[in-house]
């Protein structure tokens, strides 16, 4: 044991001279490795391989996939979201192109220019347009309501979800507050999934926008990393409950879990939600590439097939998460309070903190010795995390020799960074 | 020789009696035939179904294309349509989704929400903001105009392309007309190709907006008829050389190359607005299928094979078109002046053109015995022709047995709307 904050100066400047050399080592390594994004490895790309060797074509429905038509999808391909997003009907369902993000960024712009069936005017007309950001949560999401010129409000995220109470309170008061993000289950970064008091409370809450929407980004619906199948409760089933059917916009997509780069996307949603998609989706679009549903959806067929198929990914995936956590816990914890991370039964990231003021000293370090991480602060709104204290760790892509190596070198710019504050004061 | 014109009431009423009868014989056949749009047929989508074998997916770059990334597209495939849409570089080019006509939108919605890089303000702000509409010319492309709420301005179509007298004028004297519309080969319907001077003059002319854009929907490049490959000028170098490098925005697609559900499509613009569109997608897409990019490149490899390939298109649509102006010259030539038909030498429409006030009551004659055709008016802004006598025939889908029945119908159809109004002076 090596308690940093009992240290005196002289054996934090001892420890910051030890640590210095270690990371001249791996400096002197030039390596160049990417923990930043949540990109699966090669060899999980390898695991849906034989989904292209599947040339079925022709719908149920006898419909030809390889021509035009078809906007809302093939149904067999409908039906295929509909039980991924545990919906009652095909009819809840739009199967797009092949990026879940794409399709936020769509639904995103869609109220904010035309607003939906609920809204009293477009979004875009309001005096001033905000959105709801669950911290720390997804950079892209953020993103997209920063384009749009939304302010972004930030809720506490805790393991059961965002902070309901503040959520409530927040909703029921400001109706220029037209959403919120969501992502339910083991959620980007920190792997937390949503109790279902928390799903119950979104679904039911009073919102003083009478268009307020629930995006529900289940992008991780099925990306389980332990032998318990993790769920929420149905975010739809509960809105119905509550007479909000209008509320919830669903997303999810097979980026993870075929390919990232060509899979197919899905937005489930009330039935008035989905014609009123679909009619203003007609100008844009004569169909999405239906060819890829039918590829998909004869592959891996059905919940069931998909959940069989997740295994395969997980047995690579595990072992990643099991070596970054034990490197932590191996290198930080004899340190004493200087970090703690987040332990995430599926899902595609950790979330590391530190203490605060560290976390941009920390990336910059790695970045200098060649590892590349997540911005500090990409997790927040408008990239400022206010503690500076969040890194969030994606361990898919590297193999586990490079994520070893990585992992090493990230605790050592933890500690050097860590060091470098408690000298400051 | 029966020519309607010199008829006697009696007469016309004869005839139509005989044809009336023929009518009632058609009807009782319970056709169910569509000539609306012009979707390959089934013989024609067979020509690609040796794209689904190739799995060459790692770019010559050494990129992935199973993995998330690469926006603006696979090398490869950038090269590939750069050659098409002759482009001197791939960093004029974006290789997108699935859609041209999604690209359009997209490049319409950004003008209208954010403007282009020489845009005084987004078009949003503007007073009153217009577009160019050659007619008669393609629905969907009004379709977007119209639901970004465009005032759309109509300006005949000649052989020649656009009526540039009309065109020059319009553009220099009002500053909120913001683009024109343009197919340059083998127009939507009319089968036209703009002249060498159209072009010159689109590029050259002077526009009251600094940021005037000609959307330059290159849909038929490489769909020819005949032995002859007609081309235009190239938008670009013309625009190049007269200094508006920024003024036309190029698309292109497989669609009607390979498949109309899941093709490939491209945009061409210049430097400084492919990176200008590149960093305002960010917000919306990580990347497009870049898998069904390196499907497309390894298939048709470049120009040439683009252009063998379309040598079995032609093979199957050439003698559709030929029976579709056989079967009006034997049944509507002889009834004088009556009707006249474009006679395209590639891409995939030929206009009809009735006397004044027949198109309507033709297509309804036709649905009406099963046969759909494009609505009348649709060829033109807000689906209203002002004289009623357009009809847009797309014979690609049909059978040539199907394509022979419907045809000869269609001309009973046209005789009879024609007498009737005849009838009514």
């Amino acid at each position: 044991m090596k308690d940093y904050l009992s240290m005196s100066k002289e054996q934090l400047h001892s420890e910051l001279h030890n640590l210095t050399q270690q990371y001249q080592e791996y400096k002197a390594m030039n390596l160049n490795l990417d923990m930043s994004r949540g990109k699966p490895c090669t060899e999980q790309l390898n695991l849906s391989n034989e989904l292209l060797n599947i040339h079925q074509y022709i719908g149920e429905n006898g419909f030809d996939s390889r021509n035009y038509g078809m906007l809302a999808g093939m149904p067999e391909a409908r039906r295929f979201f509909a039980e991924l997003l545990g919906l009652s009907s095909m009819d809840e369902v739009i199967v797009a192109g092949n990026s879940s993000l794409s399709m936020m960024y769509y639904l995103i712009d869609l109220g904010w220019r035309m607003g939906y069936p609920d809204s009293p005017k477009p979004w875009r007309l309001e005096e001033n347009i905000k959105f709801l950001c669950p911290v720390p949560g997804y950079d892209r999401h953020f993103a997209i309501t920063e384009y749009f010129g939304f302010e972004m409000i930030s809720v506490p995220m805790t393991p059961q979800g965002p902070d309901m109470d503040c959520v409530e309170r927040l909703v029921r008061e400001d109706a220029s507050i037209k959403g919120i993000w969501c992502i339910p289950l083991y959620s980007n970064p920190d792997g937390y999934c949503y109790s279902e008091e928390t799903v119950q409370r979104l679904a039911s809450m009073t919102t003083a926008a009478p268009d307020f929407k629930i995006i529900w980004d289940d992008a991780y619906c099925v990306h389980h990393l332990t032998d318990t199948i993790y769920t929420t409760l149905n975010i739809m089933d509960e809105c119905k409950k509550a007479g909000f059917e209008n509320r919830p916009l669903m997303l999810c997509s097979t980026s993870k879990i075929t390919f990232p780069g060509a899979g197919v996307a899905a937005i489930g949603a009330s039935k008035t939600n989905i014609d009123y998609i679909l009619k203003q989706m007609a100008p844009m679009a004569i169909s999405f590439d239906k060819m890829n549903q039918m590829r998909h959806v004869h592959y891996l067929k059905n919940k069931e097939g998909v959940l069989a198929h997740m295994k395969k990914h997980r047995a690579i995936l595990a072992p990643k998460f099991d070596l970054v956590k034990q490197i932590f816990t191996q290198r930080l914890t004899p340190c004493g309070e200087i970090a703690h991370w987040t332990d995430p039964k599926g899902g595609y990231f950790i979330s590391l903190y530190l203490m605060k003021g560290c976390a941009k000293r920390t990336v910059a370090l790695c970045k200098e010795a060649g590892v590349v991480l997540t911005n500090a602060g990409s997790a927040y709104p408008y990239g400022i995390d206010p503690e500076d204290h969040h890194i969030r760790i994606a361990p898919s892509l590297p193999t586990p020799q490079e994520l070893e190596v990585a992992s090493n070198l990230l605790c050592i710019c933890v500690q050097i960074a860590t060091l470098e504050q408690l000298l400051r004061k």
